[in-house]
């Protein structure tokens, strides 16, 4: 690196277009890591604003400013709605956000995370620690293909959380009918699948055909939401999926009284909150 | 207006800077208006994902699609709070959409506005008829100086609503202890003063000072959230100022009934669940 990129003066901005006609531009440091992994582009940037961040194939992954909302989120609240989880698996989550989330309850005996692409763990290893080291011993990390191990497993599962990128690229076959099949049959009679599922502001026709999809292959579907500021809208969403009529209430009030005052979101307050829909995404799913 | 102008392929954006090192950028079809008034500069831009934008000073103030939130949100959470709300008052909110919102409720006697900027209802009126035209008689709408007007009416409020630009600029005087002094001044005893304040995801440090003021003037702030997607973050907040601890729990089922139908953000689920803060917004408060 020479002196000039070093300069803070240096006008580098990177911008995510987040429709053909929007987007977000963030002021950037330097380019930490550019490689190409036989999956995708991976390109790690220091930002002023968000820390550094993770970008995929182009797209904004995760930042160290806002990373602790969507790992939160998509972990705690499947695990206070059923506390009797001992088994579950991560299908990509390769940065471990979702991995340190899980890992964080004893009384789940094995998180199994199986990531695509190993470059993702290395590089969120070096330069994401807060997320990728100190990992507790009832995590186990997993290279490979998440279809192939859902078709392959015989292991049944609690909770499975698919922490995947968009269907673009490696994560196309993780928007299918014979993978979530797959994750259907892996899982427990009161287990859990818990998937994000973008923007309903900008998505709301994708969410729409992909919401009736698993309601059709699960049976019931419930959808939540977190900000999160640095994607598209800001405003995100998760769908749980389940072979029975869920409960979504919490079930026990001191599960996360051990570590609740290291988390900067999640609570009980915003656990009843996140199913509480705008009229405008109460309409996409038609209640 | 020239055909280069004109055609679809100019590659006009605009950026608006939430912070030094980060903003949103929109493409834009067209500058349909660019007035100085004697307080501020307005401008109207047709964007391609917003529809119609209005900037005071050079920070959007809405758009035609998602100003339902901003306005459902001022308005129908104090609403629904206190039912017997027969005189209401809004500082500022010249585009009228607060306004609109609030006259839906023929049992509220008069809602009067008090906005300084002429050419701000003026514009509003023209290039967004949906928020400033087919007023009902309840409404009126003042051109005056809202300090002023607080500061002279003999008249009590059930409800205030402080629709204002950020604290420079024209609005400065609208964030000071004797503005707030006066409102307290002529709010009924169970009345409310509303107003938005800000992101808490960027803002935590002015919000914490400004709530502390508000809390030292009334006696009691409740502060609830909604996602917006064009503000800083997407994640944005108002605050309840009241003279008495209040229950912000609904009070009456059917308030909404007759128009539910016609929002597209509120209902009593998100009434709920707009209290419901993430732990770091929390913080902000000391809650």
């Amino acid at each position: 690196m020479n002196e000039f990129n070093k300069s803070q003066d240096t006008h580098l901005w990177y911008t995510e277009y987040h429709t053909p006609n929007s987007g977000i531009t963030l002021k950037v440091k330097e380019t930490l890591l550019r490689v190409k992994s036989p999956f995708q582009e991976l390109v790690i940037l220091d930002t002023y604003e968000y820390g550094r961040m993770m970008l995929l194939d182009g797209l904004v992954m995760l930042t160290d400013r806002d990373e602790f909302i969507y790992h939160e989120m998509i972990t705690h609240i499947p695990v206070n709605i059923n506390p009797s989880v001992k088994k579950a698996l991560i299908i990509g989550g390769g940065d471990c956000g979702t991995l340190r989330e899980l890992s964080r309850y004893s009384f789940i005996e094995n998180v199994k995370m199986v990531e695509i692409d190993e470059e993702v763990v290395k590089a969120s290893r070096k330069f994401f620690p807060q997320l990728a080291s100190n990992l507790p011993k009832n995590a186990e990390i997993v290279i490979g293909d998440g279809i192939d191990f859902v078709e392959k497993t015989d292991d049944v599962f609690d909770l499975i959380i698919i922490d995947s990128t968009d269907p673009i690229g490696p994560a196309e076959g993780l928007f299918t009918d014979s993978f979530y099949s797959n994750c259907r049959r892996i899982l427990s009679e009161e287990g859990m699948m818990v998937l994000q599922a973008e923007s309903p502001y900008f998505h709301a026709e994708s969410i729409k055909i992909f919401s009736d999809r698993l309601r059709r292959i699960f049976g019931f579907i419930r959808p939540y939401l977190a900000f999160i500021p640095v994607y598209p809208s800001g405003m995100w969403e998760f769908i749980i999926c389940s072979k029975n009529e869920l409960d979504v209430s919490l079930k026990k009030a001191d599960l996360i009284s051990h570590f609740e005052s290291s988390l900067k979101y999640y609570n009980h307050d915003v656990h009843k909150g996140a199913f509480m829909l705008p009229t405008f995404v109460k309409n996409i799913y038609g209640i």
